[in-house]
């Protein structure tokens, strides 16, 4: 064994399984995704590779609207306050949560002005939307945006997971009626799907009651994941508005016999909490662990170098880099005056999927030593043949894709209780501290708020992925007829 | 000829010629890029037409920076007050430009706090730069982020060409001596050009004087576009900081002797300001004209459909349009229920630099017919074999993107104008009522002003791409011996 193999130090000073959200704060600074040392809380500032990460997240996206024949679209980041107002609900919801810019250069904006800084783009684009709709034949429309919407969070901020600028991504589409409308939910709800496969994250897809929909919404089905906590995080959100932002903003539509309708909308959100869950779920105590399908360095080579066959063993190794890359792969040969066991440390703490060891012996075998990075143990560890090494490389990042996919929804299957009673779910959090989401018959809101006061949880509501219909059972609070399952989970 | 080929009416109510502006603030809207009718004067709509645009620039600028070693970052955009006062060039140059965010929620910020929308990012970024640099090895520091910057801009507001709300890039690098960052700032100037010549926009790279740098920087070298109208429009900027912000920060590194020095500093900034001057310098009366290295459609395909032969004609159109598409064309079929001369003109406006027309004469001959955007006339037209098809295309496009170059390029060369005296610059701007920028010997700062009051001109500096010796030339104010080229020209 070459020299500079020693045993690593921790990543982070607290294992995962010990304290989950100690940990986290401090694998999202070691790995270098952001820096939270910015003078305003919740303020973050995205590295490099961070920033690498979002934005493959974002491109996908992008491309996931380009097929589904959306828009591009940039609204300006400032709302006057009289569009603010326009919508009831919306200045109840995020009233007291957004800032205001209220001068401009050294005196106050003219006539006592103030301007909002988004917290979301309802008021910008609606405003505007009337003036892009006329017939029937500009329906429907399908925008999207991708921008920094902020909030004034006073709870204690978390990189990624709640901050203060927010890196968004909001599809913003309107339709002639319902049916239209309620369909593009659903392939909205597609989309979602695919982000999430992509970061081999399974998410639970959930109604929202009525109290905790989006301001202004009929329906708000949100894509929750299942963190190690046991809390959940929400990552996504799908909007059905009916008319009410359409009635705020009169945007209506001419018909054919002349008469004028107003639309039908709706609204698909994601953030940056996406980064969150995929730090979160798949990392351990060396640090990161990336879906191959998101990873800005899916291979990592390096190079096992002894005195003398330095050079020879380093050319290989860039042949070796070379063809990976010809070959599509985002691969990474580390040529730095480090030893190979610092080399180790730094790309596992990066979460890069899979590393490849090449030192003489490997050369005189014709082969490569790979390294899976989301098994840390033996079975990790192989050679491949560089005869068919692309075929053979691709082959295990699929694997590890679905590996971290399959670990993951396993989990939520172990964590996600479908419980008959109110007592039950006490019993089952009393025996077994790790927390639960619980799905149970319930008959009504009063009931689920029962819920909600006893065990400390929130309703994230009826599911919208499994069976919903309570098939005559009980209500788990009341006793009474259920009308539905519900979903329960606490929640960051 | 089949139907529907009527003369199209005028794209825009005032011809290019007789009033610049007026048809720029025409067509920017009628071809869809931008949307002015946002309520904050300045704050605009990019259209998804104007987005693409922009995403085509950025993704190009994004790959040049990869290219040669830059890493993408995001700092906030919310700067505190505390940090915009630490560098006293800054405020003078910025203080009066800005917006305030002074409200939370229902409250005021706490502690009297303010926050700068940031108008650049220096102040943001150098608080934190310093966490990072602690010895030679952590240099250069090359980073560039992609955002919005904000001024509050009292004189009119121009689509793309001045705006409140700026998409803006942003490249900030920091060395460990003045030799290596004034070798990067000739990188940068590589970079500029590159990005021009995407644009088929040949620039003006002038040292501004004194009293026209970037606040804060020793040294600022603009790119300037000459706009038809014989205005220049600064679209990119390269500034030496010398150790100005690094002192106001505290940014130092550690030498290999234990002691610390400060950084030296280069900035690149770049705006959205390029799609103004793309569409200024290259369109015509009946709208935009692209280049093909920026166009959303490179290639758009009008099939001329006679009663009878829709179907199969389409069919054709389709086969052509996978094939191109295949081959990495940006194509587009306009399958739409209109006729050919509302497609001509709907694809005209947008500026498309390729057309081609497809009819059942011409499935007849195996051909397509090409018409080019940038040459209206017979000229632009001509049929062309459909076997090596591909390969005649790109040359057609090349073809286009070098002729719009050629054409501004000489244009330049026409306004740009060297005169031994001020007099003679008088003479020929009252002999010739066009704008021209001009090149004269200068002894001094005094002398240049004289020349920016009797002109109503600004300086634009000294020339970095064309001879700045006077060679002994007397200086064309005051007849004493000169000292330098100077640059003079009226700007937007």
């Amino acid at each position: 064994m070459p020299a500079g193999l020693a045993a690593p130090v921790p990543v982070t000073q607290v294992p995962k399984d010990e304290d989950f959200m100690e940990w986290y704060n401090e694998v999202v600074e070691v790995a270098e995704l952001t820096d939270k040392r910015y003078p305003i809380k919740g303020m973050n500032i995205w590295r490099p590779y961070g920033q690498q990460i979002m934005n493959r997240i974002d491109a996908f996206t992008r491309s996931e609207m380009q097929r589904t024949g959306h828009d591009e679209v940039s609204f300006p980041l400032l709302i006057p306050e009289r569009l603010f107002l326009k919508e009831a609900e919306q200045i109840k919801g995020f009233g007291g949560e957004v800032f205001w810019v209220t001068h401009a250069g050294h005196n106050e904006l003219p006539e006592g002005e103030r301007w909002v800084v988004r917290p979301t783009s309802e008021c910008a684009m609606y405003e505007v939307f009337p003036l892009w709709i006329r017939s029937h034949s500009d329906l429907p429309l399908q925008t999207f945006q991708v921008c920094n919407v902020f909030r004034y969070e006073t709870k204690q901020t978390r990189a990624f997971m709640r901050v203060r600028e927010i890196h968004f991504f909001e599809d913003h589409s309107v339709f002639a009626d319902e049916k239209s409308a309620r369909e593009h939910v659903l392939l909205d709800l597609d989309i979602v799907e695919n982000v999430f496969r992509k970061l081999a994250l399974p998410s639970l897809k959930t109604k929202r009651p009525e109290w905790d929909r989006f301001p202004g919404a009929v329906d708000s089905i949100g894509a929750d994941v299942v963190m190690p906590s046991g809390r959940t995080l929400q990552c996504a959100t799908v909007h059905y508005y009916g008319t009410n932002f359409a009635k705020a903003y009169d945007m209506t539509y001419e018909r054919d016999d002349g008469t004028y309708e107003h639309c039908h909308q709706t609204t698909y959100g994601m953030s940056e909490r996406l980064v969150g869950a995929v730090v979160g779920c798949h990392g351990d105590d060396n640090g990161l662990i990336l879906p191959p399908e998101i990873a800005p360095v899916q291979v990592v080579i390096v190079p096992i170098l002894f005195k003398g066959e330095a050079e020879r063993i380093l050319e290989h190794c860039r042949r070796v880099r070379d063809l990976l890359a010809e070959e599509g792969f985002r691969v990474r040969l580390d040529e730095r005056d480090r030893s190979a066991g610092e080399k180790y440390y730094h790309w596992e703490l990066r979460g890069v999927p899979l590393r490849l060891e090449i030192g003489p012996k490997d050369i005189e075998k014709g082969s490569v030593f790979t390294a899976r990075r989301d098994r840390p143990g033996k079975e990790g560890k192989k050679p491949l043949p560089l005869d068919g090494l692309p075929d053979a490389l691709r082959a295990l990042l699929d694997d590890i894709q679905e590996s971290l996919r399959a670990r993951q929804q396993a989990f939520v299957e172990e964590r996600v209780r479908r419980v008959a009673t109110l007592d039950e779910a006490k019993a089952l959090l009393a025996q077994d501290s790790r927390l639960h989401v619980f799905e149970m018959p319930i008959s009504g809101d009063e009931a689920a708020r029962r819920v909600e006061q006893e065990l400390d949880f929130k309703t994230l509501g009826v599911p919208v992925d499994a069976p919903a219909d309570p098939e005559g059972r009980a209500c788990a609070v009341t006793g009474e007829p259920a009308t539905t399952m519900i979903r329960f989970a606490r929640t960051y």
